[in-house]
């Protein structure tokens, strides 16, 4: 008998996103327990909240006051460690993550294979060090760290400014804007030539019932994060 | 050896609000398996908008779509039978809750008990059956089918204009905002003498931790709804 098609599930992602470290981080424990073929693709928030229309959620101060909690209390439950960065405005506003979501397509185009390991370098950065993922030293160190050569971090970092990795971007997140995005992670699923689209880390249950998967909670056994 | 304590939980909820009604039927059904003293408090969501500053998630038109979908596949997962009013924008913004707040309010006052099947047979009306949730004969309607006697009913009925309920709702939706509330529902658990603000229908697994229970999914088992 052969063996079941894998189903494509696709994350839509940006590094300045805590919820999508949450998704990032439980679909990749998930891709080897499911019978899913992970796609992970950086995009650019900042273009999503324009292209909708939407507003960041802590512009209503009992909204950006409850994130907090709730970003430690999901820490625990998920076994994610996410610290919130100590000036985020500037970190997501004045900074903003292009750099980081060029880097990661460019990482994503020469090293596929490692774009995983350099997101979650690039997560651990911003939203457990408090470290910048704006210079290019900062991308050179997280590639090195996730085990790329020197040479490759350093070719990848290069790339940021080319025409092809921008556009890479630009389309990507115009992808997933007409698909429907107004916020990030965005999970796309793809079931029997059907398209399943899946907003923020909340609904991994019915991400699960979806794919005729079992969903089994946080996995944390499986977690690459120390708390 | 003394039953231990129950904690109580507080949801605060409009019935305009379809992701309330998934946490209003989780929670009814998980108040005899948990150890809760479950406190069902009608507030107005409109107020809730108004004093937070946040606005209708539909504002946002590839939000609004997202919710259609989102919402079809919550009902299947949570066995809740929401489907979409007919104009929502004339039940929610035109017609508005106020009134079926205030009459749950009043049923809260008269027959506590029986808050429960009313807010159910309202929800049923507007969400389920795309009926009326806004004229006197509507909530005499929704309180009989639930148990109420049609002179109770009656009375709870004629008690919307009250300002002893007006205050009531006015009083009960302040003390939601001051606690950091910016849409609907609210849960707010008390564990040990603090409280724990929930918002939403997507964290019940985050509640269970906090409570120290165990969540074990919808309950579709013990679902008082009918898909």
């Amino acid at each position: 008998m052969a063996a079941p098609v894998k189903k494509t599930v696709e994350l839509f992602y940006d590094v300045v996103s805590p919820y999508s470290w949450i998704a990032f981080e439980v679909l990749t424990r998930y891709q080897n327990k499911w019978n899913i073929d992970l796609k992970l693709k950086p995009f650019f928030l900042g273009g999503i909240m324009q292209g909708s229309g939407n507003k960041p959620p802590a512009m209503v101060p009992n909204k950006g006051a409850y994130m907090l909690h709730d970003i430690e209390r999901l820490k625990q439950y998920y076994n994610v460690p996410m610290n919130q960065p100590s000036d985020f405005a500037e970190v997501a506003f004045k900074k903003g993550s292009i750099n980081a979501q060029r880097f990661l397509t460019a990482v994503s185009m020469s090293n596929p294979d490692m774009v995983e390991p350099v997101t979650r370098e690039l997560w651990m950065r911003v939203w457990n060090k408090d470290e910048d993922i704006y210079l290019p030293e900062s991308f050179i160190q997280a590639g090195v760290k996730a085990g790329l050569s020197m040479e490759n971090a350093k070719a990848a970092v290069a790339k940021i400014k080319d025409s092809e990795v921008k556009d890479k971007v630009k389309e990507r997140t115009q992808e997933a804007l007409d698909k429907g995005a107004f916020g990030s992670p965005i999970i796309i699923a793809h079931v029997d030539g059907k398209e399943h689209l899946i907003f923020g880390s909340d609904r991994f249950p019915i991400l699960a019932m979806i794919l005729g998967e079992k969903w089994e909670g946080p996995l944390v056994e499986f977690s690459k994060c120390k708390l």
